[in-house]
């Protein structure tokens, strides 16, 4: 099975997320049996990554959206734990701050953007100015209206300069969601997660599931996809994203450097040497 | 004469330098009958600027471009000598930093794009990427003419926010230019200005002059338009764009917002004592 292809928005088509099933798990019975391809998954992520780095052209930048307790941080741990913290930077947006809000809503998602040779990731991202901001009206609707276009501009301008764009959708259920804020209560070191908002924003799901599916069908495109993810089972959704991950580092075909040096005089010329004392003694 | 048609580029027509008189001056005998006038502008400026502060709604952005010696400096000075610098910045753009090249090429313009209430003046600008860039061919046509719509669609965003954005373009002659580099070169204190770059971009005057009107051409906008201020005439570029700014303020009808307090109860509270005082004194 394709997961790029089974899980990406189609540039231009319209999301039902109530048919989608958040429970599938492809063929993978157990997350037991799917830990070896999960490991090797990890494994080509540290890879990649590396020769992102190296060869310092092309970014990647990876957007997590999801409701209160999708699983945006477990993923990123998850993703992150294959990677060089020094080619790679996560970013969690809050509420802005004063000098944010001063600023038209891209302002402090561009300033972190990645540079060449550089994974970043979004914890929340750009969509929370088409998603909380529209279903609390913080802002009218002829201002939020207009973003899926200014998104959908800023997504091509990193596009043009070489920054792949991979936004992620982790698609829990309610009962999924209500079980997990149990799993809190009854656990007391998850006690500090809890907060009334968790259950305040529970009866707009509805309107949140509408701006989701909004800004998914306006906003996947060519060159900046959506995915929808299956996140009831954390084990599938951090296979399936690492999968796709992987699948789409691969598709750029990076390359090393050509080194900067002769290697074969430098070989010559210092090794050489060492070998001698090393045949000598 | 209203300046605000006259030196605009109307959007989607197409620019020709040639045809404008660098040496224009209006109705202006000279620089000194022109004081008043300037000086009321100046003043003018000064409470615009104080009042879009105060409002902190709205925010200015003012792009400078124009070849070596066209007065980028001189106009800065004078504009901003009328600001509060707690309301104003000033960016001038160099050659990219390493941090900034590895950035999409807008990168480093967003970040010091105006917050409400502020207004920031680029000495050149996001311009400089489809100008000595491309004289240049820093980057291939293929890249450099993609920026054009990227620009309009940044620009944009900011007007979006509340950002005003005037953009001016310092209309010299190659008589005049070679005039000041000879001023230049005659004054010591002026020694320290010139480089060997101001008459090796001689020879690409006309490829200047071709990326110029291209850009203005293309990213003349309704929302962003540019102007082509003659400016041989260092007091009547002054002039001119001092109240260009001014009547684009003007025209925002700006307010002071509300006081936060009773002033009445204020007034009684406090100064009816402080008047008791007085008058027992």
């Amino acid at each position: 099975m394709d997961y790029i292809k089974k899980f990406r928005v189609q540039p231009g088509s319209c999301v039902d997320l109530e048919k989608i099933d958040a429970s599938f798990k492809d063929k993978h019975e157990s997350h037991q049996r799917a830990l070896p391809e999960i490991d090797s998954y990890a494994q080509k992520l540290q890879d990649l990554q590396y020769l992102m780095y190296a060869e310092g052209k092309r970014s990647l930048l990876i957007c997590l959206q999801g409701r209160d307790a999708a699983g945006k941080d477990g993923t990123i741990n998850h993703v992150l734990g294959a990677m060089n913290p020094q080619g790679c930077t996560v970013t969690s947006f809050k509420v802005p701050s004063k000098d944010e809000a001063a600023h038209d809503f891209l302002w402090r998602y561009h300033k972190v953007a990645p540079a060449q040779g550089q994974v970043a990731i979004f914890n929340r991202s750009h969509y929370e100015d088409v998603l909380v901001v529209r279903v609390h009206d913080m802002v009218p609707k002829e201002v939020w209206s207009k973003r899926y276009e200014h998104i959908n501009n800023f997504e091509k301008l990193l596009h043009d300069h070489g920054t792949h764009i991979l936004k992620f959708y982790l698609h829990i259920d309610a009962e999924e969601e209500m079980a997990r804020f149990k799993k809190r209560i009854d656990d007391p070191t998850r006690h500090w997660k809890i907060s009334e908002g968790d259950y305040s924003e529970r009866p707009f799901w509805n309107d949140y599931t509408t701006a989701f599916e909004e800004a998914m069908s306006q906003c996947s495109t060519e060159h900046a996809p959506w995915f929808i993810i299956p996140a009831n089972h954390k084990w599938f959704r951090n296979l399936a994203i690492s999968r796709i991950i992987v699948e789409t580092m691969e598709g750029l075909n990076m390359e090393f450097p050509e080194p900067t040096v002769d290697i074969e005089e430098i070989r010559k010329k210092y090794h050489a040497i060492v070998e001698e004392e090393l045949d000598e003694a």
